[in-house]
């Protein structure tokens, strides 16, 4: 159906029906359907506040996006940075510019993948607004969350001699990308594609690497390694070196690179919209908990490399050498 | 300077200087910079959180458009909704889409737009997204507020009989648009202008309105009074009788119908964008209020009509008969 038959209003209630599930809602005072939101804020609490803007044709592609992964992704980037600060999501905000090529079904679709990442992780959809577009689509999601006072972790604090470190395997979101652009090896790379259309979000991981781990700063790789490792070295005033040999590869990615003959460092080092969490410890810390977790199941996480002075600057070591490790994440208005 | 040239990373630290102002920031915990903002919040109060998107060519026109003012209403009605709510704002965050047209010093423009309007509303821009767009400019902006326990004032609540007020008065925001568009009479029409391009917002009037006069319903008159006073009459459950002859017009409004002799009703049932707020109470409350308020200096409010049953429908008296009100609001697809 168009959406000029069924009209703004017939729409918004559409949606509303889709994401409204009244018995989630009991911290939500007023939801979608007013001038504004209103919610219940819990005490001991600060509350964490992202927003992400996708653009048509620059951040997805409808040619080999399905708009039921599109609305997963478009909330789950934004939990993804709330985890990233130590917190849990909570609510969920979204404007859609919508072209007049998508039609109700396709603005269905998106609502229905927002909601059930949403009920993966905890984030009710509580508003937004629909606009019409005369040009591509535009969507940008807001997330409200909270995070426990003591556990912010944010990009600077890193120390020198802290350990770097990995949630996950890296490299399957660009191989994931790569297939779905090739139109073809869908069936033999689901993990990558999936990576690459509905990424999860490390968000148990996160509150594990804050309360348990105590993580000294804290990212997520949303533009690639290489980009996300110079953010934290500048905002906590240090150096690093990365092992390059200590990257985990996600397994398909191995494949895909031997298949094709590609350069593995590419995957691991400037593969973006991989939604790991890149999180720096002290080495007491890091020995403090690998001994009392020893037996335990934890989280997969991977040391990649340590905390240098500044003057050492961001390297990469590479077969036994050190180098520069050259930035190669996404620049909005440069690339 | 072209975006190009300096960057999104460049471009970050430029607003950051303009909206940052450390003095503010007590209770922002993390603000522009990391994967996400940070903030304290309340005891006993309650959050609300609003956002809207404009639209390059459908919500906003940059040949008639400065980016500071357009700074200045992107954020202002977002401020306006967290009114309609009774609450107050405290911080934004926005989102946009740049097109390569737009050079470093329009956004800059922009920025200072917004923290103009922030400095007047005690709203601080703690954080955002800034993207390239490959068509149109898009901004979105969120504002998250802060409301008491008690006072929130939502669309539905009006009860058959309470009457129907309004702050300020009507059909300055259509004249201003008009008079851009015309491109002359700009000197002559300078408070439409004003309102069109840099709406203030009923903030005062808001807290003014659920702390003293009690309303029973408040919605902003963003989409023209026709549509919105629909909207209070759906979700309240009511019709509604509209005096036509009660609704305060802009002076300059007057002079520009009778100069062009265009038809006024529509300048007072269809001018979107007023932001004034339209709101119910009962006639108790109405008259309990007038005689305690006397003498004192209080927000200019006009009654303009009061609630009846919902079978009596939506209804405008004009020169003493009673018509149907025909919502002639903004429909974004329908248009």
């Amino acid at each position: 159906m168009r959406l000029t038959e069924l009209g703004e209003f017939g729409l918004i209630g559409r949606i509303t029906r889709i994401v409204n599930n009244e018995g989630e809602m009991r911290d939500v005072v007023v939801g979608i359907g007013d001038d504004a939101a209103v919610i219940r804020t819990h005490p001991g609490k600060l509350a964490v506040l992202t927003t992400d803007m996708l653009v048509e044709g620059v951040h997805f592609d409808l040619a080999y996006t399905p708009f039921e992964s599109l609305g997963w992704k478009a909330l789950a980037i934004n939990v993804s940075d709330v985890a990233a600060m130590g917190g849990f999501p909570l609510y969920g905000i979204v404007s859609l510019a919508l072209p007049k090529s998508w039609q109700v079904e396709d603005v269905e679709l998106f609502y229905k993948g927002m909601k059930r990442c949403g009920e993966r992780y905890h984030c009710k959809v509580i508003g937004g607004d629909t606009v019409r577009s005369n040009g591509q689509g535009f969507i940008s999601v807001t997330v409200m969350g909270e995070v426990e006072e003591g556990c912010v972790a944010r990009r600077k604090g890193a120390k020198v001699d802290d350990l770097i470190g990995i949630t996950g395997r890296l490299g399957g979101a660009r191989v994931g990308l790569e297939v779905l652009k090739s139109g073809h090896d869908r069936d033999r790379f689901p993990d990558s594609v999936n990576c690459f259309l509905e990424p999860r979000v490390r968000l148990k991981e996160s509150q594990w690497l804050v309360k348990e781990v105590h993580v000294s700063s804290m990212i997520d790789i949303s533009d690639g390694l290489s980009s996300e490792i110079t953010h934290l070295c500048q905002q906590s005033g240090c150096g690093c070196r990365i092992w390059e040999d200590k990257i985990p590869v996600a397994d398909e990615t191995v494949h895909w690179v031997r298949q094709y003959e590609k350069k593995i460092s590419n995957y691991l080092l400037g593969s973006g919209e991989e939604y790991e969490l890149l999180f720096t410890l002290s080495k007491a810390q890091f020995e403090a908990w690998q001994h009392s977790h020893m037996n335990q199941k934890r989280p997969e996480i991977t040391v990649i490399g340590e905390m240098t002075q500044k003057e050492k600057g961001i390297c990469l070591v590479r077969n036994g050498e050190t180098v520069p490790l050259v930035s190669e994440g996404w620049d909005h208005f440069v690339q």
